[in-house]
């Protein structure tokens, strides 16, 4: 299974918005196809976007090289990634990845001939690759060493409850928390998943509860309403969630209703845990006050794959995201380890520990000036 | 609008499964075929499952009353009363207005003529109507005395979060904690309702819209996984439910999913209301702990309205119901007023203090034996 196939002269995307029922491919030729099919969800979750938008880049890329004049063909490419990026605002991955396309190009023309498109094109198409490969990489390490902390848990085989959908559909492979639940499953630690159905967008039910089915692990869909009611009962021993954008200080923006179980988990005393990637941290960003959270349509409330369940013209708000503060986490799982009880201090520290190597290279963006140095 | 409605010779259901998209009537002759709408939750909600059971018996007894033995007439409506009590468990109106019917039954047969089946079917006829009718009477009461209650909040304009549908469509008219809104709305003091939509079966979705929609009462429909962070974005003053039971200690079952609201309103000091009649207390019940909950099927989960929504041969649950501890309820909100944060020791008082006059006659059992005296 995978969410994204890049054939060379297009990127296929798996049409998220009709799994479970069809497994239905959409072909994009162009970056304005990608872009559609991000905004409308075909593709969704943050690594996902992130590489599908990069795919989008070296399409325009290959088409525009060999009919445009340089400046146009620059400006061009501008124009491709500023539509790119406006397509949903809150997950961070997008943005990072742009800036560090944007950093590549720049890098590039400055050291080479700017009449070289060819050169700019293979560049792209070489990051494209080594972006995607990261992505895999990144998520088993971030399951195994994820699973091994949770470990730690006194249960000996976990109980774990996720929400939304974070597996391979969300990324290009293996997958963020769904990965740690993964991984606590081929380790055999895994006792079984709550998969919250994650409403209005149904990612838990149709999308999550897929990829659990097909790789053979137990769960129990359950409504988002539900998940209150089996901490009480003593059957979720922790929370694994994804992220769209962790800012300086730990706050965390996931999908509407990561919030709430935060909450209940800390009411409960439930180990809650966000599993991420370094590319989700936006350290320019202070705290969760200032993350900008999409508003959806409200007909996606409204209705259920294209059934109508309210009344006609009605009112309904459509968040697509909340914020969880920093302090309702118990640790954010990254491919370099778990930050427990993560603080400013702490994420800074463990960036300046961490963040030093050549395969942190796509990873972490601090700011415009490292990439205009 | 109204929920039910008896010819005389037959109940009219209005059918809540296809709410708000049709307004279809169920004609039930038979206690078989109300039972069968109770279970199928063509009429749902606590007080209105319970007048629609009491209208069941009288159907019966009124043709069975001319072709039946005067022994085997008190045993058909017996297990007439066994069956209406089988379809759901965990309301408790339904058990205390059986049992009721089967004290006024053994009443009257103690003190007349048992061959006289026409004064017993007369008799019960009359406790349908001024069951019925006390029911309106006692969601007024709690709605205006609720609203009192909860105009001390220092917003001069609430916005009241509610959960689940108990309006006129859960009861014979008004509602109970749709009653303290539409009080609130009455009295200029209501801002807002956040509806949550109440998976999965869309209870506020479909049927709370629909009956805030008709009254004109400005109102926004949520999924349930919004609640919190409305709450934390401060946009929530207070939250109203209604229940199914309350033990005697304060325990409430009600809808699942308001057991999240109620540590949600903890976490973010808002005040957390249930509205109740007195009828909806089950004092031989300790605690919360010792009340059934009903397990429905897993289709209602899997699918809505019809529409299948995650993959085939999944594993689902479905917990119809969830209990919320006394300590996470501000106060409960009765026909005589607020129980102001609920415990077995107020309870108690409360019950002694206002459960004396013949209007309570059809409100409060606590016991086989007061009725077998």
């Amino acid at each position: 299974m995978k969410a994204l196939d890049f054939t060379g002269d297009s990127l296929r995307i798996l049409d998220q918005t009709v799994l479970p029922h069809r497994e239905t491919w959409v072909t994009c030729m162009t970056s304005d196809e990608v872009a559609e099919a991000i905004r409308e969800m075909k593709v969704r979750g943050a690594p996902a976007i992130a590489t599908a938008a990069v795919y989008g880049i070296v399409l325009d890329a290959q088409q525009l090289a060999p009919v445009t004049p340089p400046d146009v063909f620059l400006q061009a490419l501008d124009a491709t990634m500023n539509k790119l990026l406006a397509t949903r605002p809150t997950a961070v991955n997008l943005a990072n990845a742009i800036q560090t396309v944007r950093a590549l190009l720049e890098a590039t023309t400055l050291s080479t001939d700017r009449q070289d498109h060819a050169h700019l094109v293979e560049g792209l198409r070489e990051f494209a690759t080594a972006f995607a490969e990261a992505d895999v990489d990144v998520n088993r390490r971030i399951g195994r060493l994820g699973a091994e902390h949770l470990k730690r848990h006194p249960s000996s085989s976990l109980r774990v409850l996720t929400h939304c959908n974070t597996g391979t559909l969300a990324t290009v492979e293996y997958g963020t928390a769904l990965g740690v639940i993964r991984a606590l499953h081929e380790q055999g630690e895994l006792e079984h998943v709550w998969v919250d159905e994650t409403r209005p967008f149904l990612q838990g039910a149709r999308l999550t509860a897929f990829e659990l089915m097909h790789e053979g692990i137990p769960f129990t869909l359950i409504t988002d309403s539900m998940a209150g009611h089996f901490m009480k009962e003593g059957q979720v021993d922790a929370v694994v969630v994804g992220a769209d954008r962790i800012t300086a200080n730990g706050d965390t923006a996931n999908k509407i209703g990561t919030y709430s179980l935060a909450v209940l988990c800390q009411y409960h005393k439930i180990p809650f845990y966000v599993a991420a990637p370094l590319t989700t941290f936006d350290l320019r960003t202070r705290a969760g006050d200032d993350i900008p959270i999409e508003q959806r349509d409200p007909d996606e409330v409204t209705q259920v794959m294209g059934v109508r369940i309210a009344p006609a013209g009605i009112s309904a708000a459509h968040p697509a995201f909340d914020v969880t503060p920093h302090n309702l986490i118990t640790a954010i799982l990254t491919e370099h380890g778990p930050i427990e009880g993560p603080s400013e201090q702490r994420i800074r520290t463990f960036f300046q520990d961490h963040v030093t190597s050549d395969i942190d290279r796509f990873e972490i963006r601090e700011g415009e000036q490292r990439h205009a140095r």
